[in-house]
Order: C-alpha cells, then structure tokens, then sequence
C-alpha cells in the first residue's frame, strides 16, 4: 500500500505529471495534519485496517476531543479511547458522540461495529480486582468485531473453578489471560489450550507483587509453550493483539 | 478430545463394560510413562497437535537420549531437542539417530516435516550476535511446518537496513523480531507492519543490558500495538507461537 | 530446659554449694567447645531434637571432617552435612564414616534413623532439573524420621499431570512444592490441599527467571491461603520446617 | 471428598440414574455461584474446613455486602474480610451484621468462635508500627480457633527485651514473628524456639527498606531453621498457616 | 580565569601589595554570599558563560524570589527558574519579573536573550506526554541563545512519521531525543543523523516503564554511535548540554 | 550495668534473702513497663548513656505523649522526639512541655543540654533540599552535647565552595556529609580529611535517583577511607554515631 | 546525501532514464552486501563520515576477518574492531592487516589517520583498573583523528590530584570522564570544565557496585550541568561522541 | 598542613624566594610521581597519619610490585596490599619483602608495627564463611596498631552463642560486625553495646542473598543506633574506620 502509493507518485515523475520537488514532498507530507499539539495519522486506519486508538491518560479532555474530532472529520469510522476516567469522558462527550463503558474505561467515538459473531476471544482472569484491566481487553477486542467469552474470577488458587471452563477455553481460538499477585494462570491456562494464549500481569496485588512485577516475570517464565506477554495492567494491547490473531484468514 | 476420552469412559460405566474404580484409575494413569526421573506425556502431541519438545539444557545426554527414545516408542513422529550444546548431541546421536544444527542449537529425532509452502512467518534480527537465539526461533518454525524467511542483521541505529525489507516484512502472516541491547526492533516493526509480532529480547550486549532486562522492559513498553513478548532468549517459545498463529484455519 | 538448667545454677547458690563467680560463669560457658574456626554448638541438639546439620558449601573438606569428628565425639547421633559436592565426600569419608547421596548431595554421618511409618510429607516438583532441590528436601525429611513420597516433573503447564496425583495431595499432613522457572506450581496446590505448604523457589531457568528470583515473588505473591516459602534453592529449610510440622504432637 | 463426589457421580452412572451428559455437567457446575462480579466458592468452607475470607481491599462497600451476604444465605458460618477500613465497614454494616477491629482492620460477619483454648500461637513484633499486620495475625489466628499470645515491641535492637519472653516463645507450637526495618527478629526467634516460625516482613521503615522488601530478604535468608515466609503485610496469610499447623491432629 | 585570579592574588603577594593572610583568604571568599539558607555562586555565570539556573522544586516561593532577587542584584543578567508550578510562579513574580512558561514550566527572570540565528538544535519527541520535558529541553535552548526546531509526536511505532522529517533531523548541528515508554527514539535518531545525540527518557509510561527506568535502560543500551544519555525527565540538562556543544567554535 | 544487676540478684540468692523463683522473675520483668501499646525501655538511657529517642512518625500524637510522659516520669531527663510534623508537635505539646525545631522536625522534652564546648562535628550537606536531613543530624549532635559546625550548599559539582571551607573540615574530630543525587560529596570529603566520614544518602532527587538508591550506592563504594554509612534520611543515625564517636575518651 | 540520492534516482525517472520498478528497487539494495551472516553497510562511512567500526565481542576471527576484508575490498579506508582479544586478533592479523594494542583491545585495519593536531579531548579516569575502558575512549578518539590528553588515576577520593590538572581540564574541548566504583569523578569534572563531560560508568569496583550500575547511577544523577552519559564500559561510544562534538565546525 | 604548605609558598613569594610561575608550579607538582600507569600519592601517609595501601586485586604481580618499591622508596614505612591472592603475593615477594597472610589476604611491606597494647577493637562474625572478610578487618587494625579481639561463628540463629561474649563486647571501644545471609548480627550488637558499631556485610549466602545486597539492607535498616556500613566484603574498610575512632585522643 504504501508501495502502491511511492510505485504512483513514481509513475507521476516518470509521466511528467508530477516534479521531482513534488514528488519528494508528495511521500513525506499527505498523511499528517497537525494540531499544534499532535500529528493524527489518519493514514493508520487503512495501512492497518482497524479503528483509530487514543490513549486517554495524560491528555486533558480538551486535547482529547480535538484529536477524536479531527479524526472523524477525516473520515475514520470509529476512534477509541482508553484509560480514560469518568469525569473526563463527561467533558469529552460534551462535543463528541461518545458512548463510555465504567469498568473498561473505554470511550467509543463514531460507529460500533457489533461484535462478530465467528471466531471467539476468551478472557480470563484471576481476581475481582483484575476485573477493569479484563474488560479493557474485553471491549477492545469487541469493537474491534470479535466475539468475547468472559471467564473471570478463576485463580488458580481454586483451580478447580478454572478446569470447570475446560470447554470455553479449549473452543477458543485465542485466550487472554488476566493476572495480578503471583500471575500463574497465565501458565496453567497455556497447558490447557492448544491456540495462543495473551498474557496480561496487572498491578493487582501489594507487597512483593511490585507493583505487577511479579505477575510479569512470571508470565515471562512460564512454563507453558504459546504464551506471549504484554506490558502490565495493558489490556488494550492484549485485546488488539488477540484480534489481530483471531481474524487471521487461512494461509494463502 | 479430553472430553471425548471422559465421555467415552463415562460410557463404558454407563454401559457396565468399566467398573467405578477402573473409571477413576483410567483417567488419571493412562497418558503417562515412568522413566524413573521424569515423566514424559505421550499425551500432549495429539492434544496439542505439535512434535514433542525437550529442553536439553541441565539435562545429560543419558537422559536426554532415554527421554527421546521413549517418545520414539510410543509413536511420536518428531522430537525436537533445544538448548543442545555439540559434544552431548554427538553422544545423544550414538544411541538415537539425530540431525543436529550448530547455530540454533537444536536436534531433531525422528521424521523431520518438509518446510510449508504456505504463509510467512518472517525471522528479524538485530545484531549478528542475535542469530543464535533467531535461528532457534527459525529451525522450530520450520519443524513445526511453517515457511520462514530470514532478515538478519537490521538494527535500528540502521534504520534504511531494515525498511529495504519492507515487502519481506508487509507480507508476512508473523513477524518474528529478535534483538538485545535496546532491543528497538520489535517497536519499530510493530509499526510497519499489521501482523502479529512476537518479541524475543535476548541476553546480547554488556553493561547496562543486565542480561537482556533492558531489551525486555523495551519490548514490554512498546508503543506498537500488536505485540507479545516471550523470555529472553527463548527463541524455541517465539517460534512455537508464531507457528500457532501462522497455521490457524479462518475462524468458522 | 534452659530455664531448668538456670533453675539448677541459682538452686546451687542458694544451697551454696555454688559461688557467685562460677554461676556467673557457668551460665555462659558450658555448651561451647572451641575448634579454632568454628564453635560446635552441642546444646542444639538437645534443645531442637533433632540432628545436627552442617553447611558444607564454602568449608574445605578438612574442616567438615574436623565439624564432624567434634559431634560424633560428643554424643551427637546423626550429623548432616548439605551443599557437599562429590570429591569433598569422597576425601571426608577417608575420616569419618559418612553415607553420600549424589543427587541430594546430602552426606550423613553416625546413626541413619530409618524412614518414620506414620504420618506423610509430599514433595512435589515441577521439572527434571529442580530435582537436586526437591531431594535435598525429601532426603532431609527422611532423615529427620518422616516418612516421604516424591511427585517429580508434575508442572503446572500440564496441569492433568499433577491432577492425577490429588490423593496423594490431599492425604498429606504437609507439601513441599518445588519449582524454577515461574514457580506457579505452589499456588496451584495450594488451592488443592487443606494441608500448610512449603514452597521452594529454585534457580532453575534462564532469562527473566534471575537466578529464581521470577519464582520467589511468584511463591510470595501466592493467592493460596497456608503457603510458606523458604530461601531459594533451601531444600534443606523445607524439609527441616516440614518434619518440624509433621512431627507435632496434638495440642494439649 | 472431591474424590466422593466423584465416585458418586459415577455411581450414579453405573447405576443408570445419572445420564453421561449430566453427568459432565455435574462435576463442574454445582458449586459455583454467579453474582455477576466473583464467583463465590461455597465449596472452600468444606474442603478447608476453616470460615471464608474476603480480601476488601479495592472491592467496594456493595460488592462485599453481596458476597458476605451470599455466602451467610448459602450456610457458611463465619466469614471474615481483611484490609476493610472504618468507613467502608460501616457501610457493610448497614447491611450485613458485622463486627469490626480497628487496629486489625478485620470484619468478621456471622458467627465468631471462641478463641480456643489449647494449644498456643506466640504473635512477637518488633516495633510499635508493626502492630497492625501483627494483630491482623492475631485476630485472624483466634477467629480461626487458637489461643494467641501477644509479645509486641520486642525487636532485636534492645534482645533483652525479648529475652525476657522466653519461656512464653519456648512454649508455643507455633510462632509469628512480625517485622519491618531489617527483619532480624525472625532469625532470633528462630534460634530460640524448636517450633515452626511464620515471618511477616512488613512495610514499616524509611529510606533503604523499599516498603518491605529488606525485611523480606532478611527473612528469607534467615540462618535459623524451621522459618517459613509469607508476603509482606500479610498478616491474614500467617495466622491462616499458624492455625493450620497448631491444629494439626497426631500423625496417624 | 581561576588561573587568572590566583596569578593576580600571587602577584598581589609578590609585590607586597597582599598580605600572605589575605592572600589565603582572598581566594577562598570572594566569590559566596551567605543568604542563610543557601550559598549563591555569583561566580559561575563567568566560569561557564551561561545564565544562572536554579532548580525550582522542592524550594518554596520566598527562598526562590531570595535566590533570585540576589543574583540580579550582583550583576547576573538572566536567571533560568525550572521545575516551577504555576502557583510558586504566580508568587515569586510578586517580587521579582518573571516571565513563565506554562508548558516547560521554566520562569525566565532579568534579560531573555532573543533566540539564536545560526546552528540549529532540534527537539525530537515520541509523544504528546513527553511535550514538557521536550519543552524545557527546547526553551532552556533558546534561552541560552540556540536556534531550535521542534519535531514532536513522532514515535518509532509510526517510524514514517519520524523519517518524513530526515531533512531537519540531518541538518541540525545537535539533536536532543526525548522519549518514554520504550525509548526506542534515540537509537532510530542516532542512526540516522550524523551529529550528537542528546537522549531524553521520560517517566511517561505505566506498568514495566518502572518511572523511566526502561527508557533510560534503552538508551544506555543504544547501538547507535554518537548518543549520550541525561537523567530521567531531566529536560534542562539536554539543552543546555546540547547548547554547549551547538555554541562551540571550530577548534583552534 | 546488666553484669552488676545479675550479680547483684545472684548475691542476694546466695544470702537467702532472694529466693530462686523470684530471682527468674527478676532478672527479666523490673526493667519493662507496659503501656498497652508499647514497652518503655527505661534501662536504655543507663546503659547507653544517651537521652532517650521516640521515632515520631507513624505514631500518633497521643502515643507520642503517654511514651514521653512515661519516661519523664521514671526520671529520664531529655527526650528527643524525631520526624515529628508541625501539627503533631502541637497537639503532644498540650499535655508534655516540647521544644519544637521546624526546619529538622525534632521535639525535645525535658531538660535539653547544652551545646558542647570541646569537639566538633562538622556537618556537610550538598544542597538546599537536603537541609532538613542535615538539620536533623545536627540538632540531634547538639541535644547529645556536642559542638557543631554547619557547612551547607556545597555540593560537589562547584568543588570550589566545598574546598573554600577545608579548615573547618581539617579541624573536625567527626564529619557528617549530607547529599542525595549523586552523593559524592562523601568520597570528596573522605579523601581531604583524617577524621572518620558519616555519610548519609538522601531521598532528594529525581528520575534516576531513585528515592535515595543512587545516593545510597555510590556513599557504599566510596573509593575514600574511613566512610560508615547510615540509611537513606536518617539525619538523626548520623547525628546519634557522630556524637558517639566524638566524645569518646583516650583509650584506656 | 539520502536526499540527493534520491533526487538522483527520481531525475533519472523523470528523464526516462530509469523505470519505475528499477527506481523502486534501486533505493533500497545497493548499499548492502550479504555475507551469508551479516550485512555489511558500505552506505555508512559516506554517511557518518568516520571509519567503519566492528564490535569484536560474540564473533569469532573467522567473522572479524570476513566481515574487515569486505570492507577493505570496498574501499573503506579504516576500520575498527573493538573488544577484541590478543589470540583472536593474532589469528584475525593473520589473513587482514591489522595493528592491534593491547591495553584498549582495538585493532585497526587499513589505513591509520595520524592523530589530530588541534581541538583537545581530555580523557580522566579515576583508578589504573579503569584504564582499559580509558584507553579504549583515547584510542578510538586518535584513530578518528583528535588530539588526546590523558590524566589517569586521578579519583575524587584525593581531590587534589585531580585539581592539580585543572589546566589541562580547562585548555579541553571535551572531557572524558572514566570511573568505576562510585563514579563520582564526572559530577568533578563537570563542576570544573565549561565544556561538554561525556561520562562512562566501568563495571570496577565490588559488592554494591554491581557490575557498573551504582557508577551509572551517580552520572545519571550529576548535579553538574553539561554531562552526558554512554553505557558502562562503553569507551568507543564516549569517544566516538566526543570525536563528534570536538570535530564540529564553526555553526553556519 | 595542605595550609602550612601554601602558607609556605605564599611567604616565599612574599620574600621573592619563589617567583609567581613556580608558586603556581608548586601547588600542584611536588606530592606525585609518575609510574606509567599509576600515580602514586606518596603524600597521604602525612595527611592521614596511616600506612599507605594498595588494592591488589584487578593488578598484576608487576605493577604491585613496582608501586609498593617506589613507595618504600620514598620513605613509606608500612604498605598494605589487600586482596592479594597467594599467587601473585608470592612473585611479589621475589622483588619485594612482603609478609603474607592466607586467610585475610593481605601482605605488609616495610615496617610491620606491632599491635596496640590500649582501647580494642572486637571483630564479630557470624559464620565460618564470613572468616576471611573478618580477618581482613582484624589483621588491617592490627596492622595500623590497634589491639583486636575476635569473636567468630556466633550468628544471630543461635543468640545464646552471642550473648556469652557480652563481656568482651562491652568492654570493646569499637565492634565490627561482619555478616553475610541475613545480616542480623549488626542490629543485634548494636542493641547491646554503647560504642561505635561498623557493620560489614559479605556476600556469603546463596539465593535470595544477591550477592550480599540482602545482608546490606538488613545493615542499613538496623533499628540500633550508633551502627555505620560499609561496602559488601570491605573487611579492609570497616579495619580502617574502626582504627580510626579507636585511636582518636581526648576531645580538646
């Protein structure tokens, strides 16, 4: 695509249609806009073919609804936001359509894709607690048209209440794996299934959980083969990253 | 299929062909196999549809080669050995026949699987100290069935190395991104491409590279969306997963 | 007992057949015996009821066999002697008649009290390379007069595996679970059995693992309730907390 | 008693009362519970014999009302929940009959057992600030049925202090040493007594004890035999494990 | 210059002009002035041709207009105010000129040298949150008498965003890199530019950015050549070092 | 002192007028008052010959009282209190007479000693920030009798302000140097003077300072002889050693 | 020069004289060349401006001697190999000319500039177990053609001796700054010279000094201005940047 | 005495003895002397009133050599080499006289002074590991002329063995504490003694000890007063510091 769009401009020069002065502004210049503060790439949506993500936390609400508005103004058809706290969404919503979901702190701006309806994301996670980080990999991975299974409060602690899901997760095509304190399902969940499995560490926990570190090693360390991990309490990027997966067509 | 293998004794109690006892021994003795130290699980090929792995690290070439004959015996058609240096696999191969490759580590027992001829799962490198971790994660996905192509020595502080590759990269179903010291290469391919990336930090560099902490906290932190990470230097654990991810069927 | 023996110096006085000075001296100097570099403390074995245990890393051989000599001669039944590689027992032994375990590297010295018959320590451990630790454990159990059953290689990673072996689990009056790498194997059956838990953490891994360091905050950060942990590595430590705990008498 | 539950399961199939599908379903469904945010497991009371605990941190006033309530409907007798402060307490309260100790910060709803009467968990403390998590110890150990003794503000920095507990420490069956700053009071205790020892490294102390991660290495490099550690702050984990051990009937 | 100094006071003494006492005196005194709380370094603005700084955070409103106040008053001509929040600023500006800058969070007290017309610094950032410590980067730059582009939000993940602006990146005499979360920014930079790199890590970032720490890690762990690395957020040090190296003249 | 007290009880056992159980009862409860919360050391002051220290933070202002009461009451003559904010200070000053210093948070009840006229502790601090610590070292110095000479502000990257002050440090019998940041202020102190060093590391800082680590780390591999470090911030350690050392007598 | 290359390939489209697909392809291959395990980049000597550097570490002398000869072949005049070690270089000096020095373990091959006539690098290390990483700094700086002055073994813990070289300090244009241990030699420095510091951590020292990490630590935190950090023992990277900054002309 | 000196130089140029140049010469020049590699600082042993020392490890046997002859040389009475393996200690003795100690691993050229006969050191250590960090302290206070006493192998688990050494301890003008493991030893003497306490942490243990980091906290967060640390295994360091404070005369 981007080769599509040098192999034009390339045929513009070589036609005479387009200056050479042209041509090197031409590659370097469409696809930005600038706010002053941030440069949207609207370019993003099409070169990765899924809705425009912006990361709430650090932005004021003000800086938020310029960048979503530019967005949809350029055409985007839905524009999420995340970590993004009620008070702001409020604000936010004040010039924006903006429909907010509390547990996952996402902000959805433009089109809802309903959620797909072949294929399926299981979530799991350990604790009550993990239950914001969960939801965030959740709806992420429903508005980016996947259907989601939840499977919460399944520690392997009681592992009896994980095996009892032993049907969900086996039916699967990606998992993701939600933990804080000693992060082990990730591992016992690995050993279960045979499609890969996204592991998230939260910062759930107190003590020698460090803050979520403890959970992430241990996740790094599992045992279990066809586990990959992201970075602590990111739910959105396990639920990006499993969709990406998840709506894979079949080898050419 | 474990479902089907407690239904089917579920059945035979039913039935009155298994009695109560034998019912509870069956589901638990059947799949595994006493070697006096360690206990292989003849199970998890079919579960998991894949050769059966050994970490041959910590293990000597005594037990390794009784583990492998074991597997042999009951029927598993390919035993992949990792983390092998090249005196044990001189002796392993002695008493099981072995093909051994010196750069990533690895031997293969038993029938080795043809490349496959579809789909990509392209294996990017940082540094040529990396290839050994990149070549493991090369080898497994070619046992493993998957056609692999190899971009070796682009780092970041390169950048246009690394953009000549464009095309390799933009159509691969899996990136595979091996790198130590900062580790950037994963971010930066995470941007280019819009395919899964599976992160290998590996233990390449010195000073305040503390065994492959930076390359891994950088992985972790990525800013690209569609990233998972697996342990330093486990290039065998990226390899699997990216073969997981390559060789799924469209969802139904 | 300590108090017993003070009782006894302060009756002397008041009775005076003891002076001031020596009950002063008494008190302190009676249970010590100087070697030149190590003070041999035989009260200990008195006051704990159990062997003596001897440190071996970081002693030569010839001052183990000196140790040893000192409390075989002063009544000490049993003496163990951790952490002793092979040639170090071989070149004790030439002095002191001592039965060496290669896996365990346990030496034992004087009177081998046989296996207790009543009461029962599980130690369970999660891979082939954590069974130097897991023997330590288990000798040193034996040793201390418990009887002992091993459940080797059950990692959490195939959790079917360790499943399989809940009776014996659940009809322990203690775990020792032992585990490298991510270390959820002490969480998991934790969850299982109504038993207290020792968890050992070992410096079995690579990458992330940090010399069991993953596996220590995982064992710290256990969601289970009734889990210890003892020291990296510390077989001995669990073995010993484990009898200590097996061997109780009921409250009076 | 899971392997009851199984075997009569499986009479029931043999005897032709319970289908085969039924039969699958019945192992897994009964014993949970759906409140819409935690699965409830009223099968924990059972199993581990001991009251329920709920862990109020980061749940809100509401959720614990539910799950208290859930769990009193559905007979369990007694349930405790730890780290609850004052104010969301007497919300629960409202709701729920509670009864609330503001130093341990431990609610405990339904029916409190008598502290018991035989046997003895010594709780020592090093400092002042200490005593929250060691009467969340105390109070969790005599909720649980123990007599406990008290020994606070006895750190090692002034050993006469402590010394002159002796004969209570030498006494007990099991005692729970509490400890921030260096954490050196589990080694004394632990060279002093021939009965298990819990640590609990606290969070107590300034500059270089990194909230609690000092005291924990301390403790878990702890030269006496016998210590088990539990995470730092949990006060809750260590009367949970004395209580197991204290109540251990004779080996049979 | 000190040299300078010293040579006066020795000719002082040589002619007699000095005494021998006043001599060791002299040198020693000059050049402080107590305050009471703190000593300012009227002679520093000499010794290092630059503007006098003080390090606002963590100094109250009053000893920041004291400090101030004395400097003008001895001759200093700009004094650069950093770390300064709006409301110390709006207090000190009761007492002395001030003018501040919201976003860079610098007050500018005395002369504000117009910026710089030749050589060219350019300010690189990889995300809107990292926009302050850019901003004071750049306007410590330009106070200091630099001219200085700034080129932000282009992080790697969208590396063609970062290489649409090469041009200015290759013209610059200096380059100061600022980047959280993964830091990858100073390696593409460092391997595209051929001039210094000053690297900026931010604490932007959650989970495994531990406060900057995997940033700083990457950028110490840099392969490109040319890159020397600052504290974390530590936006002043980057542009005043990088004003040093932009203000040399050609060696002599 | 403890030797005399036992000798003492042993005499009076000896003579009959004690009898045995009372002497086991004696040498372990007189020393010991039990205030509900906290056991008063009123040995201390005897043995240690020092005026008594309440560590005031994490206490509340009326434990801080009923403590100071206590020991006012059982004769102590000075008590510092250390960490003590404002409001507190106040609220303790109601009902115990308190002299209160807001710069090093030190309350003093009781007589407070003069400064000392022989000897002088030199105390050294980098930077304006680090002045509470500093204070707090010297204020304690003081309150235990000694002379103290302040030289703030002198941080080492303007070694000249630092050596402008080489008498004051030549001529000290003990130094306190005082530095967060980079905290080599200890190293250049330690190799210009022959009197023992007390370093202490402070939290002041940012990014890489890391609450006092970097400050901590580098005070520990100090190339200078004759530096012992205290804890991050603990100005009073500092002052309480310093004050030990300087008013040693000759030896004997 | 990417520009004008480029603008060359985009004129000859223009021109007819190259197709578009050949325009396409051209950009990307030609400065690259396959050595079956590492691309060579010939680009960047052009680019960069300096000689072509190898790390010597982690390659064996068949690779060192493959990838020079390459180079030399293509017309680099000079290339470096770092770390390497006497009998690697022996056996690389075998089949390239290669001048080898011991001290800083950098060979060179091809052509040796003569060192530089004017500008001044000043490289201070601050113990004789420095010197190593020292002379690798001097070294590479002399080879890119820079004057060089070394002060060795001039540690802060004898102030002194470092201020009896403040005029070489002074004369510098840079300085590097060389310590292990507590590396608070470039926070000295800083304080001194007014020109650019590059300051390299060594991994000297013991115990607290963790392989580097506290030296790193004290730079990251120099209160001196104008300081800019590279790796632990990275000498090359110190004195390539300052090569950089020392061989800047007059700004335009 | 730096003073007198510049007193000196001063008054000769006061009286035209000296011309200005060579005053400025003479500061700097005379207290050095150039061996190649190695500045020698024959002024120290005047300035510190101690035997000169040399740190022997990361030297080879030449250069110890050639740096201990030009001290000798020069006057030095007494040259310590610490961390001096047997070795290198004897090709040093070929050129040099040098006594040589196995355990502590130091050797003494020149005048040897026989031990103090007033005041006293103790140096305590808890384990037999420990010995050659201990020794290295006692034999460096010998060696600067002090009277040592030594108290081994009386660890913290069993306080009984410590507590029979009161009388020594109390009577000791300075303890030394030497620790490895938990490092509990220090806070425990501290509390027992009223003198200057210098804490030694080794880096003996294994697991959770990280090389000796554990043992450094506990020393660091001791709760006794009047206790200072130093670097991991600086037997030399804490030798030093504690002569130091033992051989300081009266307060003047």
């Amino acid at each position: 695509m981007a080769c599509d769009r040098t192999r034009e401009i390339l045929e513009g020069v070589a036609s005479g249609r387009v200056s050479v002065d042209d041509a090197m502004l031409g590659l370097r210049m469409m696809p930005f806009e600038d706010l002053g503060f941030a440069k949207v790439d609207h370019h993003r949506e099409v070169r990765q073919g899924v809705p425009e993500v912006v990361y709430g936390a650090g932005k004021t609400a003000d800086q938020i609804s310029s960048i979503v508005s530019a967005m949809l103004d350029r055409g985007v058809r839905t524009v999420l936001v995340t970590r993004l706290d009620g008070d702001k969404a409020s604000e936010v919503a004040r010039t924006v359509p903006l429909r907010f979901d509390h547990v996952s702190r996402i902000g959805v701006a433009g089109e809802v894709p309903g959620p797909g309806t072949t294929g399926c994301i299981t979530v799991v996670s350990a604790g009550t607690s993990d239950m914001p980080v969960a939801e965030e990999a959740a709806v992420t991975a429903e508005v980016l048209g996947n259907r989601v299974v939840r499977v919460y409060d399944v520690g392997v602690a009681g592992i009896h209440r994980l095996l009892s899901h032993s049907d969900e997760l086996m039916s699967s095509r990606v998992v993701i794996a939600v933990a804080g304190m000693e992060g082990a399902l990730a591992s016992v969940v690995g050993g279960i299934v045979d499609c890969p499995v996204i592991a998230v560490p939260t910062s759930v926990g107190y003590g020698a959980s460090f803050g979520g570190l403890a959970a992430l090693l241990t996740m790094m360390n599992s045992c279990a083969s066809g586990v990959g991990v992201v970075n602590i309490d990111n739910g959105f990027g396990a639920g990006y990253l499993a969709s990406m997966i998840n709506r894979m067509g079949p080898p050419e």
